[in-house]
C-alpha cells in the first residue's frame, strides 16, 4: 500500500486547543498505573510523579511482560508499589478506591502468545479490564480512565494513513481481545458515566522497553541483539511503520486523562513520519556505529497475522488533546540505544 | 430512520446458488449442538434428527437461560444430552471429538444481564467460544462450525436496510462479546484451518422459545401475557424490527454448514418486511382473538441500551447459501401461538 501523495505532515493541523498546564491537573492527585512497573507505564510513572502526584502501581511482574523492577529504581521511596494481578478480582476494589486517576495500561502483548495461548490473552485484555471497570463502577465511579489500546485491532489497513474510522478487522488473538478491553472503556464510560478515554498506540519505543525478546516490540529484541554484537535479523524489511517515542507517548496519556474533551472517545497516536524495516535497521547500526543486519523471508506463522504496511493518522489527537509527537526517530533511537548501553544487564 | 424507497423486497435476488440435498449432507454424521435444549438450538436438533443425522446436545439448563427439557420431549431415545456448560473446559475435549459439525449457539442472550452481570456474559459468549474453538484446533480440527451470532453487534444502525460490511458498534455488554465470540471463529478459519461460518440473526421467533421473561427476546413474554389474559406492555412501540421465523433460522444453519461457500464468512439474517413494535402488538392481539396492550416510555436503563430501528439486508445470505425466509410473519406468530396454547405449563 503506498503513500498517498502529500499526506506526510498530517501531524501538525493548524488550531490545537490551548495548552494546559499538566502539573496543577496532577499535583497532590491520587493516580493508579496499572502495568506500572513495565515500559510505557513506568515512564508515565516517573514523569507523574515528577509532576507531584501521589502515584500507586499494580503490575504482576509475569516474566514473560513487560514489568521490570528497575524500571522505578530510585523511585521506592515515593512510588507504592503492588506486585498484583488484574486477573485477582477480590484485590481490585481496595486498588482502584480512592483513586483521581486511573491509568490502565496492563496487558499481555504478545501477538504470537495470543495465538498459543489465546485463553490467558483474553483473561488479561479482555476479562480483567471488565472486571477493573466493575470496580470502578461499584467503588469509584468517579475516577478518570485512560485505556492502552492499540493500532493491531485495525488490522491489514485499507489506506493509509489509518484514522479512528478505519474498519477493525483483527489479525489475531490479541486483537480481538484488546477490541473487547477497549470497547468496555468505552461502553463503561457512555452507559456508565465512568469518564474513560482509549488510546490505540502504535510501535512505542524507548528506554525501559522489553529487550530480552520480541513481546513487547521487535525493536527491543534488535537493540539487544545490536548491544551484544549479534545481527539485527529483519523479516520482510519493506513494511512501512510509525514509531512513538515513549516520553511522546507519555505525555499523551496525561493530556488525555487531563482534557475533558477526551471523555469517551479514542484516539491514535502517531510518530514522526514512517519508516521501513530496513531503514529502521540501517538506522539503528549506524547510530550505534557497529553492527549488521540480515533480511530473511516471514516465518510462516509469523506472517499469517502480520498487518503489513502501517502508520496513523494523528489529527484527531491533535485536534482534540492537543497531542503530537515531538520526537523525531532519530533522537528517539539514539536516546533509547544510550539508556541500554548503561543498562543492559538489568534488561536481559 | 425511515426505510429508503422500494428496498423491501431485498430478500429475493434473481439469482441464487443451486438447491442442495440437506439430508444427502447430514445423515448419518455426528453432529454436536451447543445450547441444543434451548429454542433454535431444539429446533435444529429436530430438523437434523429428521435428516438422519447422530446427534448429540450440550445444554447447561442454566434457569435463566433458554434451555428446557420439554425443547426435546420425545427425542429421548434419539438425540445423546449431556448437560454440561461450555466454561467447563475440562469436558470440551471429549465432546468435540470425532463430530463432523458443530453447531454453537450457547449464549447468554440477555442484554439487561450483560449489564448487570458482565463477567457472566464475557465468560461464556467470548471465553467459553474460544475454549470450545481451542479443543477444535487440539482435537478435531476437519470440525465444520456455525456460529451463533447477532445482529446486537450493529449498535444503532447508520442505515437501513442493514448489511454486512456495517460498522460494528455494540451497545451493551453482550454486543461486545457477542462480537469477540464470532471474531475467534472467524480467525480460527482463516488462521488455523477449522471452517466456520457465523449467522448474525436478528428476533427470531417460534416454538420453544424462551417466554418465562424477556431473557431471549420479549416476543416470548409478550405471548405468555397475551395466553394468560394480562396485557402485552409495548416499549416505545414505533421502533421497526424483522422477525425470522424458526423453521427459517433453522435452514440457514444447516444451508451454512452444507455449503462451502460460507467457510470464513458472516451472514445476516433477515425476515419479511420489518414492521413495528406496535403493529407485531396488535397483529398478536387479532391472532389470539383476546387480548389488549399498552404502549410506555422506555424504561430508562433500558433505552441506554436500545438500538432503535432494525432489519437486515439479507441479500448475502442469498446470494452465497441459497437462503431465504419462507415464512410470513402472521403465519410464524399463529404457528407459534398454537404451540403455546398447548404447552404453556412447560414454559411458565
Amino acid at each position: 500500500m503506498r503513500l498517498a501523495h502529500g499526506r506526510r505532515g498530517v501531524f501538525a493541523p493548524r488550531k490545537m486547543p490551548k495548552p494546559i498546564n499538566l502539573r496543577r491537573v496532577f499535583s497532590g492527585k491520587r493516580v493508579l498505573v496499572t502495568g506500572g512497573l513495565g515500559f510505557i507505564g513506568s515512564n508515565l510513572v516517573r514523569e507523574l510523579v515528577a509532576l507531584g502526584a501521589r502515584v500507586s502501581v499494580v503490575d504482576s511482574l509475569v516474566p514473560a511482560y513487560g514489568g521490570n523492577r528497575r524500571n522505578l529504581a530510585g523511585l521506592a521511596s515515593r512510588v507504592k508499589i503492588h506486585i498484583a494481578d488484574v486477573r485477582d478480582w477480590p484485590r481490585l476494589p481496595s486498588l482502584v478506591r480512592g483513586q483521581d486517576f486511573l491509568f490502565n495500561l496492563a496487558g499481555q502483548t504478545s501477538h504470537m502468545d495470543s495465538m498459543t495461548d489465546p485463553i490467558t490473552d483474553l483473561d488479561i485484555n479482555g476479562r480483567a479490564q471488565l472486571a477493573i471497570l466493575e470496580a470502578c463502577r461499584l467503588h469509584n465511579p468517579a475516577i478518570r480512565i485512560v485505556f492502552a489500546s492499540t493500532r493491531q485491532i485495525y488490522g491489514k489497513p485499507d489506506y493509509l494513513p489509518v484514522d479512528e474510522s478505519h474498519p477493525l478487522r483483527p489479525v489475531d488473538v490479541n486483537g480481538i481481545n484488546k477490541i473487547a478491553g477497549e470497547s468496555f472503556h468505552l461502553l463503561y464510560s457512555r452507559v456508565h458515566g465512568i469518564a474513560s478515554t482509549a488510546l490505540r498506540l502504535t510501535n512505542t519505543i524507548g528506554p525501559r522497553m522489553r529487550i530480552k525478546d520480541a513481546r513487547q516490540t521487535f525493536v527491543g529484541v534488535w537493540i539487544r541483539r545490536l548491544l551484544e554484537g549479534q545481527p539485527i535479523e529483519v523479516w520482510g524489511g519493506e513494511q512501512l511503520r510509525d514509531f512513538t517515542y515513549v516520553d511522546d507517548a507519555v505525555e499523551a496519556f496525561l493530556l488525555a486523562a487531563a482534557r475533558p474533551e477526551g471523555i469517551g472517545g479514542v484516539f491514535n497516536l502517531g510518530g514522526p513520519p514512517p519508516v521501513s524495516l530496513r531503514k529502521l535497521a540501517e538506522t539503528l547500526v549506524t547510530l550505534n556505529g557497529v553492527g549488521q543486519f540480515t533480511v530473511r523471508e516471514f516465518p510462516s506463522d509469523r506472517k499469517k497475522i502480520d498487518i503489513g504496511d502501517y502508520f496513523a493518522d494523528g489529527r484527531l489527537i491533535a485536534r482534540k488533546l492537543g497531542w503530537k509527537p515531538r520526537t523525531d526517530l532519530r533522537t528517539a533511537l539514539a536516546r533509547t540505544l544510550d539508556y541500554y548501553r548503561g543498562e543492559l544487564r538489568h534488561y536481559v
